[in-house]
């Protein structure tokens, strides 16, 4: 059965994606907030020549809730000539935002012309960038070079430049109307946290009586949260909004497959611990499952237990 | 009242789609079969980047038979970075050519999803190129230095290479089966006679019980029908087909407007007489009529004009 209940999901890149797929079979009344934060490869690349806002993430959302055929060549990725690199879709939204007053107004049309289910916003119209602040003083700017970093020195917390920029205003009222939101899957510092920077959205958080669940990633990342058990990546979110922001969080209990496991470790990334124990005293409720996929190539979260917990979430 | 008569129209360019446009109107079995000989532009760098055929004329008339809102994005060109200089619409039929097992099946897919009213076909898969015989025996090789050679040599005939490529079986089938065949308006060595080329579409076009119509330019183009009346526009088709292909050819009667005759001049165009005397002993009935539009700014064709003078003909 589908339900009715109002759904915000939070975040950005692949992650969040795969969530609205799952979501999609289930809910009727979904939006996706976005973080417009990035700034490397097809997305940097459309930045930097039109002026404009990444596509990257956005398209990936719209892809996961839309219905059009369009869909299946919006993720095509140019592999020659000059436009080598681009994925297809990424030109699609540059072109509309070209023919557009804003890049909202472009994403809004984007969403007719491929028949969403639900709706995808970015989460600010202005033309933002990421640094990350290190716990040894250190300054990285820009999103792409806070995952690429070499050296362990943690992150003390990310900012936005401009540092308050304004929220999308259809954004701020579905937050605030929804019944449930959710936060991620997705990079902790680069995709979750920087929606939470714009101005007026951690308010609006505070204001919705909406059920927050936080959906922690099932492995670390390297430049981002190397040694993080969950609670550490609750903890850090609670440092850029407020203590108690979140209902439950959903945090995989399973072992990962060793094949996987080694390559991932290789590039630096490890298994996060749930460590349950944490969560003892906190206001959050942790929940565990086996949320592995089973694809033998990618580490991916399996959605249909991912749904099924928030189901029960939210009951 | 839409009509349920079989039309095709044979060409490329502007010229077909604007006709395409108009025919969308009041008629509801309409297929297009267009050239693939361009080579210059936008279509020129994506068949070197791609090893495709050119998407521009195709793209033309997709979107003058689509419903999809798609379309007005279609045709937008981009104008900055390495896009600059491609319509949007190209990009897309490059991305669903690269993930298609032929151009015929890619822009078979670009039907579906711009959601078009009749079918637009190209005319043949394989890779061609255009080139004419002058009358002094030089040869100009490519669709695109054709038209902008200097010189008043006149065009003897146009060739392809190959010399003989295969038609795309469900064109000729269309020919085969047509109520009404419809050539131009538009370039007669660069975008229809290019069709005419194909290995058995003239045979398609003999075999066929449709009438043929032959929409006439209003102005002559500089390195292609200097000094052409309407007769020798016809006598050009015949000589690449065969005599009594037409029954019927419509020309422009109408005075041009003086300042737009003018600028056209000063680009080496002209006036394309009538001359109906000239038709006398022919198979091929002239229909004359006031076809120029009142746009100020193009000269085009009076859709709504021409589309009145071919249900006429084919009452």
């Amino acid at each position: 059965m589908i339900s009715d209940k109002k759904i915000v999901a939070i975040g950005g890149g692949t992650g969040l994606s795969v969530l609205l797929g799952g979501l999609k079979e289930s809910f009727k009344n979904i939006t996706a907030i976005v973080t417009v934060a990035d700034d490397g490869g097809s997305s940097g690349k459309l930045r930097k020549d039109f002026g404009m806002l990444p596509p990257g993430d956005i398209r990936n959302c719209l892809c996961a809730l839309a219905n059009s055929d369009l869909k299946e060549v919006m993720n095509y990725r140019f592999t020659k000539g000059e436009l080598k690199g681009h994925p297809f879709g990424n030109l699609a939204i540059a072109a509309v935002n070209e023919m557009s007053d804003s890049f909202v107004d472009a994403v809004k049309k984007m969403n007719h012309l491929l028949d969403t289910d639900g709706l995808v916003i970015p989460v600010t119209n202005e033309n933002v960038k990421l640094c990350a602040y290190l716990e040894n003083g250190d300054i990285v700017w820009g999103e792409s070079n806070i995952g690429k970093r070499i050296g362990k020195e943690k992150i003390d917390h990310v900012e936005l430049r401009p540092r308050k920029p304004a929220a999308v205003k259809e954004a701020r009222k579905k937050i605030e109307n929804a019944d449930v939101i959710i936060f991620g899957p997705g990079s902790l510092y680069t995709s979750i946290i920087p929606n939470l920077l714009v101005e007026g959205i951690t308010e609006s958080i505070k204001n919705s009586k909406a059920i927050k669940i936080y959906v922690c990633n099932i492995m670390t990342q390297p430049g981002e949260t190397i040694d993080y058990c969950a609670y550490d990546h609750l903890k850090a979110i609670e440092k850029h909004t407020y203590d108690g922001i979140m209902d439950y969080m959903i945090a995989n209990d399973e072992g990962v497959n060793d094949e996987i496991l080694k390559r991932y470790e290789s590039e630096g990334a490890q298994y996060v611990k749930a460590e349950p124990d944490l969560f003892k005293n906190s206001s959050t409720r942790i929940i565990l499952g086996n949320l592995v996929s089973d694809n033998p190539e990618l580490l991916r979260h399996d959605v249909d237990e991912l749904i099924r917990i928030i189901k029960k979430c939210i009951k």
